[in-house]
């Protein structure tokens, strides 16, 4: 490959950036009005106008990204994560004009896409799946009824949903009566389908997602697992690997599983297959994150490879890397968040970031998508950086850790890093003890 | 361990803190009146002020150090690198005292102190040492007739010195007899002895050592090579590992020489052996250090291990974490000295650092000695931070390393971040091509 368009922004249009330039591949990056200073843009090769915000207007304009694309003759679009990455409309267009989507195949991003089709894809192949409804619900008595078979408290999700957008717990009949209108609205406004069902919630859950790789020769590796219980309104906040909850039995049966269920869809390029994983350590199919994940970089620690170098490399059709053997695990990594919010009130704090500054040293990887003097607008996610750490073992990276986050010096905007100082000083935490409730009832305010 | 001394400052100073940290160790640090704002003076579990610099009125004052371990009750004292690190004295003083000195043994400090019976002693291991003087020089006729023997140029050297200090070149008789009694005073002024020896130069010459530890047990293993060819006034300026010079026979015959030479003297704790390695793969015993080296984060980031834990762990008794097959080389990494000095005219250029700022990221790590806001005093040695880059191959890790410094922002002080960049953009370096020549005669102005 010679040159790559990146259609995304922030962070992993940066990350990105860094191993195609690392590989000798060319780079153009596509902006936004609001985006036109950041350190990616000036760091691609070539960087090309594409509309002002919101996103619509932007980064999920396809044909005029494909355009963009064929003007500069790239050889390849990497979508990172979010906007385009899992639409396989863009999938398909990409590929239709001659150019290589670092991805799955379209036909496996819409299997994957839909959580209701994906749901009997897994089943069918045996990966146990939450109990639930195998169609789209019908009516609200449907709903009822299944969910006074399957028990309460169940989770009203939409089909097109992920990323936990479009879900609502429901504890009993009365909570799913109201959210059943305002779901399938949601739905509609959000995912362009107003298809909803439901499933069994799981109480103090984990949620545990395993890396996967597959390359066009028919090849699937895993590249273990990441714990990410730690949530807030159904969205990551840390990431670990290893987990610290899982035995080693159910840790490989989990990574069998995950090789089985990519292997069922003949899967290519990067995949994470997310499970919830319940007290007794009983493991359910959630869905298919069909693209590269925020929390990469976890596993990029333990294994020390490169997972974008693999991704292209995919693409261009080579084989794997390395095989299972090859892929070892070392020591312990721990991820967090870095967003410009409000501490309290867990609003977005735009602005401009004044000082940026933090200890480095052994184990301490940062992934920032800004600089000092660069500007959070309200128009993206405020994710300002990834604060990765890597020790020997899971209590020496939280030890870094905490002296990072100690060490912090970030002025001008407001960061949750006051609250990844009280996880990391939570005994529960410590001791890696925590569900996926853990901020809303484990962590005293 | 429970508590331990560092007699120490800057950068160090803050690395074994770190490491203290990481094992629950408590830590007491020492500052002199210039040293009293520095990160590593805060980090310490405990700051005990411990004179006015220069550093024979602070960090060089054997007995008040030694006062103060006693005061705060540690168990040991770590040297760290240069000032007391390698004097037995202090060494045994510290024993005497009743407190570990993380090193090794003072025996072996003196042996290979005086670089005149480690010479010999490794001739009689049977390690190849350059054909020069087996003994101190009475007279400055002998000197001359032996170097007739050997055939200039040669080098003539103190025998207390290290570090580059106390060595002068001569191409010919009348340049010895120039230099003979200036380096027999300077000799005494700075190690106390004017003993002088020669050695044959050796033109051309790479300087590459390998890294060794032992435990008390009695067991040595070595933890690979660093090229340090990159030298200005026979201070090292760029390290990495594994030397892109050596073949492989070769590269296996001088670990196994290291491992030989330390076997020889009973090495205990972190050691390095320096090698001086000609054009044709010849390699000759230089002198060994007998501390933690200023460039061991090469090492660590190649092996994945952390230095500074292991001196602990072998001074308390242990043995090594590892033995030699379970030590292996992942990838390739390099690490630049950033100092504060004009890059033209290479003076140092103390002030006050107003920004420090850089793109972190996969396979970057600073080890720095400051924050903005710090100041660089006249007292020390000048270093602001090493850079250290990690890669799958040497190219990727130039790579790294040359973004790293083109988005490094320094302000207020002049830094050699401009030489770095243009030893990156030499097309002999990047082929690996270079000896301890290369910044006066390969890198062109």
């Amino acid at each position: 490959m010679q040159k790559i368009l990146i259609a995304n922004r922030g962070e992993i249009a940066l990350r990105i950036i860094k191993t195609c330039h690392e590989m000798g591949i060319e780079t153009v990056a596509i902006y936004s009005d609001a985006d036109k200073e950041m350190p990616y843009v000036k760091a691609a090769s070539k960087a090309v106008y594409v509309g002002e915000p919101p996103v619509t207007k932007s980064y999920l304009q396809v044909e005029k990204i494909l355009a963009i694309a064929k003007e500069e003759k790239v050889d390849a679009i990497h979508p990172g994560y979010g906007f385009l990455s899992e639409n396989s409309g863009f999938a398909l267009r990409t590929i239709e004009e001659g150019i290589i989507f670092i991805g799955p195949e379209p036909k496996t991003l819409e299997l994957m896409g839909d959580k209701i089709v994906s749901r009997q894809t897994m089943e069918h192949a045996g990966v146990p799946v939450v109990p639930g409804s195998a169609h789209g619900l019908k009516t609200l008595e449907d709903a009822c009824s299944l969910a006074a078979t399957i028990g309460y408290p169940i989770m009203l999700k939409a089909s097109g949903g992920g990323g936990g957008i479009g879900m609502v717990l429901c504890e009993n009949e009365q909570a799913l009566g109201k959210a059943y209108a305002s779901t399938k609205s949601r739905a509609m406004a959000y995912f362009g389908s107003d298809e909803v069902f439901i499933e069994k919630y799981i109480a103090n859950a984990r949620h545990i997602e395993i890396q996967v790789f597959g390359d066009i020769h028919g090849n699937i590796v895993h590249l273990y697992e990441r714990d990410c219980s730690i949530q807030r309104r159904h969205q990551k906040v840390v990431e670990e690997s290893p987990s610290p909850f899982l035995s080693n039995g159910v840790r490989e049966k989990m990574y069998d599983t995950a090789v089985k269920a990519a292997k069922a869809v003949d899967y290519t390029n990067a995949g994470t297959i997310e499970f919830i994983v319940d007290e007794q350590e009983n493991f359910y199919f959630l869905e298919m994150n069909t693209r590269i994940q925020v929390e990469h970089p976890v596993t990029e620690e333990i294994t020390g490879l490169d997972l974008v170098r693999w991704q292209i490399l995919i693409a261009e059709g080579e084989k794997l890397p390395k095989v299972q053997s090859e892929i070892t695990l070392e020591g312990h990594a721990i991820e967090f968040r870095l967003y410009a919010e409000d501490p309290v009130r867990f609003l977005p704090s735009p602005g401009k970031i004044a000082i940026f500054e933090w200890e480095s040293g052994q184990g301490v990887r940062v992934d920032a998508g800004y600089v000092s003097g660069g500007t959070i607008t309200p128009f993206y996610d405020p994710m300002i950086a990834k604060c990765i750490f890597h020790g020997d073992t899971r209590d020496q990276a939280l030890i870094i850790a905490e002296r990072f986050f100690k060490s912090l010096k970030i002025d001008g905007i407001k960061t949750n890093a006051p609250l990844f100082l009280k996880i990391l000083a939570n005994e529960d935490f410590k001791k890696g003890i925590y569900t996926t409730n853990f901020l809303t009832k484990q962590l005293k305010n």
